[in-house]
């Protein structure tokens, strides 16, 4: 069947997992096993792809080019594209409400998560604020924040919440991981927004130079280059500085530092 | 937001509400209060909502009337269209999994099975090969059935048995529940067809004649107009001997006998 190769193609044409792992180690940081967060890592990695295949259409991004392949409208068209990408939002609460080794109150508790997080007032909600603000003139440095809090940053802090939900997290144990996951999001995104600046298509698999392109807002070009360095450190330092309660975070600390240093 | 007017836009479009319907009348017919299954028929209702919005963008169906208006896409561009589809999904996940007036182990089921009826082994699967097969030079009746059984049956049967685990069904009650979704969600498709063979723009609030003039196969092309009322006549009689069984089912049998004869 079409759609099957479609959402196949898409869910394996890579990509860091930058969610999946997060999940999975903010499980072990709380001394879980990762193993308990699996199927929140799965849900995140759907959620996160369909949103790629839908952002990549024409009337969206109208991107070409995603994890050094083509994207799926080119390879299968866009009716099979949007199908894909609707399918994989579908599968995403499926794999999670179907986890029987997770207590039922955790998995209900982790769907709400993904679906808040994902929907109109999370990243749906961001990518539809992002588009129609391309047509304003321009928009100051509270907006930008809004948005990828919103476009990006909602999926990232649910990596880590979900995980903490999964692996049974104490309520202050959650409320450490929501807020590194918090300082993550935003880290991520003005790394992405310097990599998107500096670094070239090779690298990036992706169009390189896209935002300078379409006149976006983005970190470097508010705060500068080395501001946009400058507040990318702290924003890592903030995460660093929520895990460190946490009973095990070694793991996932070397992961914020990784996200921080990332050439793609 | 533009995005959350997109959304309520399609909502409050109208329609027959019919999934929603059926959700409350087969938690009804098991004698518990319909308010248990409201969730449920809301979820219902927002994948229905969002199935619309996608299915009629330019890259799909390219319809451009909806219940009577502008299509969403028409009204709002094809991109908050794309993305209200998605905040939509979303939403119905949400509501289902946050409904505290319902068990947990009732929850997640319903939450799988809108996920299963929904996704890319149901109504989404379904749409994928529908557009596959307006490629073909022809199919038959059973690739006709199958699609049907996918593309809108998956959604009705399930709107039946999501309302059976919401209102506390015993296993044979969900059983005959299922069934009697089966034969109405066929019955549902069969009248479909005839009236967009019989009925005009006006009645319909959508375009008639669309399944003619794209040489798609219907029921009554394959079976003649009167074979085709046979059918119909038939599945719903089927549906009618499921329900029987059950504590309270004059709603719904009122119910499934209406979806016979509408004229929209």
């Amino acid at each position: 069947m079409g759609l099957a190769e479609a959402i196949r193609y898409s869910l394996e044409a890579g990509g860091k997992r930058v969610r999946p792992i997060l999940c999975l180690l903010a499980a072990e940081s709380l001394g879980a096993p990762a193993e308990a967060a699996l199927s929140g890592a799965l849900a995140l990695e759907y959620i996160h792809t369909y949103s790629l295949i839908h952002d990549d259409l024409p009337a969206m991004d109208d991107d070409d080019l995603r994890r050094g392949k083509p994207t799926c409208h080119v390879a299968f068209g866009e009716a099979q594209a949007i199908l894909a990408g609707d399918g994989l939002q579908a599968e995403a609460f499926a794999v999670l409400a179907s986890d029987a080794l997770v207590p039922a109150e955790r998995r209900l508790h982790a769907i709400a998560l993904l679906a808040e997080a994902s929907g109109w007032k999370g990243m749906v909600g961001g990518q539809s604020m992002d588009l129609e603000g391309e047509a304003l003139a321009s928009y100051g440095l509270d907006h930008l924040k809004t948005i990828h809090r919103l476009k990006t940053g909602a999926l990232l802090r649910a990596s880590l919440e979900i995980g903490a939900v999964l692996g049974g997290a104490t309520p202050p144990q959650r409320w450490a991981l929501r807020e590194a996951g918090s300082a993550l999001g935003l880290a991520f995104q003005i790394q992405d927004d310097i990599l998107d600046a500096t670094s070239d298509e090779a690298t990036l698999g992706k169009r390189a130079g896209k935002d300078a392109e379409k006149g976006k807002i983005t970190y470097p070009a508010l705060l500068g280059l080395d501001g946009a360095r400058q507040a990318l450190a702290e924003a890592t330092e903030t995460a660093l500085w929520h895990l460190q309660s946490l009973p095990k975070p070694a793991s996932l600390e070397a992961w914020a530092r990784y996200l921080a240093t990332r050439t793609a």
